[in-house]
């Protein structure tokens, strides 16, 4: 927080932002995405396979893939998610993307961490729809995923524990590095134009950053949607739901805005549609502050710096299911 | 037919296949895949994109890929497909591995090439539940899109032509060259074991290939589906809905069985699960013959063989919305 408060001070108008740009990264709330370290590649490569893979769902047609696309900012772009038969989903689908770097996983902090979370759709009524024991039962009918649980945990079965062990090291690679602002973190001062530093000489100075900091400019802590105005959402509670406290009542994990260019629509409920619909709304309901058209549209402009490499991978080829695999049911309930 | 002859007269005994081994390629009526020539990459990158973009559906869930998914064979794996509110599809998605080979595209062949098979879907109720014209417009939208389709076809405004040109591009790419078997028809005469040349003189010799021939083992005429025995099938009529013709009903196009092993369930209504219970169902109702066990096993290892090398590409990023993209509706008609 000392180090905050001393860019606040030097930072204190919009456009006499100039000496910043000498500044250090370690002088900023924000700090560039960290490589991905201790990573076990057989994990990864099988867990890249699962993620892909539908036949973890009911219907055999939804896989993490199918919310959290890859394609897609690591989300469905979509206010809330389709689930098995069609269910329409209660809340925004958060990004995959840096999801490594949240404090806990779902918007309300639920899972403690990406394999908690992993487990979660898989056995959701309105998400995959199917249930632990009987994706494992499809995964072990399954000869080259035997062979590669054997590989990357040396057993002769499979359990749940490893399937989203796996799903969670894949999840671990999906870090989205290299983006103009980390860049310009790192001391490359070209690489943000003065519209966009200006932007996010206002996203400190108004106090964005009390919330959206660190390396994933969010994501580690949860605070209360509406502190300033009350948030006409969806009615979904948020973090109380977790700790059975009133005070939490609609608080959530602050999201991360890494690749927020991406991973529209916003808010928990998807409410927004663009980014500038997004900053004007935060300004009004947590700052109290209402931005002019030019303000919203340099903090949008900062924003879009935030956009990284985005993973890079060949799209993987499921092992072909064998004669004993119990088909998925679309229809079943029809 | 000629060649075809000449293969029947010397591998008329299921075991004394031997001599065969030394036959060339030209002598069989099944060919190697062939290589992918006259491509436009620029096409092929912009369809690549198109085929994964899910914003061609009402909903924004449901792009090419889902149904036509490359990670399984370039098919869904299920009996009938899902489409827009989970509507049940009244046929098996083909897949679109080699389709390019297809003498017509749909199970009846009511679509004459690629290119005219990839609008149906976009604007299909029961699929992706658009209109071309929402699509052209979401596209142009996009100002990414914008500059790949001036890069590609010099043009300022999107049209749907160009669109399912750029799809069918891409779609040309998605040959499986290397099978074990075309390694053995190249030349390579270890590629094979006596148990899948044993299959394939029986898959030859028992009038199989009468259909299933050419490069892509089928897909080059349509034929009654239940010629000895009548198929008690799911009452799509087939060839006869495109020609009008009673002559031509419960006619289909001849699948091909390159990738058969990834390609289940099988038949237009996806009714056999497995390749064994599908090369009993077709030994019965096309050739009036029943297979043993020993038979039906060595034409399957035979079937297993034409699995080529699947197409690897990085997975596509998908170009941002911007705020005049029209959001989907996937709920809308809740």
């Amino acid at each position: 927080m000392k180090l905050k408060t001393l860019s606040l001070a030097v930072g204190c108008t919009l456009f006499a932002a100039m000496p910043l740009r000498v500044a250090l990264a370690a002088d900023e709330p924000i700090q560039p995405v960290p490589p991905v370290k201790q990573i076990n590649l057989a994990l990864v490569e099988l867990g890249k396979k699962l993620y892909f893979d539908p036949r973890l769902s009911k219907s055999g047609f939804i896989s993490c893939n199918s919310c959290h696309n890859l394609s897609m900012g690591g989300t469905d772009n979509i206010p809330t998610s389709i689930g098995d038969h069609w269910q329409q989903g209660p809340i925004n689908a958060p990004t995959v993307l840096n999801s490594s770097m949240n404090l806990a996983q779902f918007w309300d902090g639920r899972a403690a961490d990406l394999q908690a979370q992993a487990g979660g759709p898989i056995a959701n009524p309105g998400e995959m729809a199917f249930s632990h024991t009987l994706a494992v039962h499809v995964l072990e009918s399954i000869p080259q995923y035997m062979r590669e649980f054997k590989q990357a945990f040396g057993t002769d079965r499979i359990n749940i524990d490893e399937v989203t062990a796996a799903i969670a090291e894949f999840e671990k690679t999906l870090v989205t590095p290299n983006s103009r602002f980390d860049k310009w973190l790192l001391g490359d001062k070209q690489a943000l134009n003065d519209t966009e530093l200006a932007g996010y000489q206002l996203f400190k100075n108004s106090g964005c950053t009390a919330c959206h900091n660190g390396p994933a400019v969010g994501g580690n802590s949860f605070q209360k949607m509406g502190i300033v105005e009350p948030y006409k959402g969806n009615g979904v509670e948020g973090r109380s739901a977790v700790t059975g406290k009133d005070a939490d009542r609609f608080n959530f994990k602050v999201p991360t805005l890494r690749n927020v260019e991406l991973t529209y629509p916003y808010f928990h409920d998807g409410a927004a549609n663009t980014l500038g619909e997004a900053v004007d709304t935060m300004g009004r309901i947590q700052l109290g502050r209402k931005f002019s058209a030019d303000e919203t549209a340099s903090i949008v402009a900062f924003l879009k710096t935030l956009t990284g490499d985005q993973p890079t991978f060949l799209m993987p080829i499921l092992p072909p299911s064998s004669d004993n695999t119990p088909r998925p049911t679309p229809f079943a309930a029809k």
